[in-house]
């Protein structure tokens, strides 16, 4: 498209455009319908001259400084947590509004967080100039269950994760694969000790092998033994949801997934649900795919649902013990709908303020 | 040591002693005190005239017929369902306590089905002659839980698996095996697609590709969206616990892990728990080992539990918010406690009656 024909769109900045979000976010501003005009790319000084394609074009990245957001009206941020803290207020004292997929502004009281199947609302009312987007592991499970509580209003949450590697980023990636081929070559750990022998310690990003095993704990210590991850899906379901005193418990576990979160949910409700009726709203609810018919082999796993952008439910069953309780396993892409895409559909929404 | 020193003391049978739960049988009957007086080995009649070796001597296998069991004492059986089905009551008529560890006997109200740290008394009365061993799946929470059951009085259970590809025998170990070869040329799952490309369709015991997934499906379908896993694991647990009301609610999944099933355990009680007390509770309880200090890295993985006889459990939390309830990750041996050790514990239990 000719530059002439984006004039008067809004500019939109994309604040770490070189890491594995950003790229995942250069790849759906190429997909998406092209509302922007000017798309800067933003990066650390190491990265600064470098080239990148979006919208089938070259674009040269840029230094992170005050100057890079001249004329923005929103930016999007994927870089690590301190670098959002110190520059999203400036982008957004700047007059951009910024929409950061870190962890720095998820739970502060003046920052919306937002998905938009969900609380679309929420972006209007944003006093710092920032909406923050969920951590992946919520929104690998979130649009879902807001979709069964704007029907059944949900009263109770018990969640468990399965967690893919790339929510670790670059580095729990390679972690895993260099992991791999330390026990291919041995017998796979089927002798006691076999798999601890062959990775030695946990490495990376992960305190313990997480090839041929599964690792209960993400993120740093919190109070009581919780983990910050599950603190965090606590918190910013309660807060996404708009039910500040939800009861939640989470135990999030590492799993040898590259990419694709999955969570088993049990989720009570306020009345008596069934699974009619919840099969109905999850088969209509925008952004989530029902696909639950076990008999015929129907249920979300990772190897299917990574690359797209939905929510995947499937195992969907009414607890037997309490008519007002639902069981079912979710499966979101960490990188699309858990980082990326959620931030571009934030970004969207906001756009129309500036045409 | 010298056959005439054993005269006198019980006959065992090990039937399917050829298997992959046999095998690990014959493991720790050399490994425990030496209680018995002939160990008789059975199998199919392929198998007949093969040489095992148990208590460091070798043994000859003989084929599964009425008269293998003349003077059987105690028979131990690991063989799959149809045939424990018709053999053990065959065995048990001619006088032998069977103790099984097929599915066939599991849910007979005239079965007592036995885990010694919990219900030992139960061993005791048996109608038929014959005690069966619970599923690997149940086995790998139930003693913790049943311990905890003791002290507080369990009121509800809410389980999420991760369970191990040896649950499905050598078929599973050798699926997973062949599909970690035709993933380790790829690029490991990071672009849409590339496991299931390479792996294809499900093989082996598993409906969907195992390796660098996890599948929320194990064994086969039941009423209203339930696996029969997921149903064994509830009834299994209210019958070993004396509970037949409590309220279960299970969701099975296999993960990419060699042997050592994981479980998620959300346990709401009668009253208030505090996890010093449940901490106290796990840290005495015979069959236990409490591995719970996440700061110093310390909870159970199963690359550190396989091979061992214990429950372990780690990230002991009370749930924040209801006093009554308690999360836990678990993880127990499939092949062993899950499996060979139970099964040969109630056979030790039963011995003396024969003395
Ligand atoms: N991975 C996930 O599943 C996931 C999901 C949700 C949220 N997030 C969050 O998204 C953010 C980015 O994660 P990621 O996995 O994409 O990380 P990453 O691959 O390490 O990329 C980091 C990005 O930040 C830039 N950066 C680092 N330090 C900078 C600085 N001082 N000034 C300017 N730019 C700087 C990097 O630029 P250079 O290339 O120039 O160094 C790069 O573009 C993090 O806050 C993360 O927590 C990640
Ligand atoms: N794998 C686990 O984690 C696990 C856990 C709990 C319970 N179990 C149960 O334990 C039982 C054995 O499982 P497994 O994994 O050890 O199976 P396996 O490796 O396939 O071994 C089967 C055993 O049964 C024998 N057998 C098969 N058909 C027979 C027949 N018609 N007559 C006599 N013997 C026969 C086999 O003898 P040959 O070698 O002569 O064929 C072999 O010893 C099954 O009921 C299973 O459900 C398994």
């Amino acid at each position: 498209m000719a530059e002439t024909e984006r004039s008067g769109r809004p500019t939109l900045a994309v604040v770490g455009a070189t890491g594995t979000v950003g790229s995942v976010m250069l790849q759906i501003l190429s997909q998406h319908a092209d509302i922007w005009g000017e798309i800067r790319l933003i990066a650390s000084p190491r990265s600064a001259g470098r080239k990148l394609v979006v919208r089938g074009e070259q674009a040269e990245v840029v230094a992170l400084t005050e100057a890079a957001f001249d004329g923005v009206d929103v930016a999007m941020f994927d870089v690590p947590d301190e670098v959002a803290a110190r520059w999203a207020p400036l982008a957004a004292a700047k007059g951009a509004v910024v929409v950061d997929n870190s962890g720095a502004f998820r739970l502060d009281p003046d920052v919306p967080l937002v998905v938009p199947e969900v609380n679309a609302h929420a972006v209007r009312t944003r006093p710092r100039g920032i909406v923050a987007n969920p951590g992946c592991t919520t929104l690998s499970m979130i649009v879902a269950l807001g979709a069964l509580h704007a029907e059944f209003g949900l009263r109770e949450l018990t969640v468990s994760s399965y967690q893919a590697v790339s929510g670790a980023g670059r580095d729990g990636v390679d972690t895993l694969r260099r992991q791999l081929s330390l026990v291919a070559g041995t017998q796979l750990g089927t002798s006691p000790g076999d798999v601890r022998r062959a990775v030695g310690d946990g490495t990376g990003p992960f305190p313990e092998p997480v090839a041929l095993n599964v690792v209960p704990w993400a993120g740093s210590p919190r109070a009581d033994g919780w983990s910050s991850e599950e603190m965090n899906v606590r918190d910013e379901s309660r807060k996404i949801l708009g039910l500040p005193h939800l009861p939640v418990a989470v135990t999030c576990v590492r799993v040898p997934v590259i990419t694709t979160h999955s969570a088993t949910v049990h989720a009570r409700f306020e009345g008596e649900v069934t699974v009619g009726k919840a099969r109905e709203i999850l088969a209509t609810a925008p952004g989530v795919v029902l696909f639950d018919d076990p008999a015929a082999g129907e249920y979300p796993t990772p190897a299917d649902v990574v690359g797209t952008d939905p929510t995947w439910v499937g195992r969907v069953r009414r607890a037997l013990d309490d008519p007002t309780a639902l069981e079912l396993f979710v499966c979101g892409d960490n990188l699309r709908k858990g980082a990326a895409l959620n931030t571009t559909q934030i970004a969207e929404m906001v756009a129309p303020e500036f045409a």
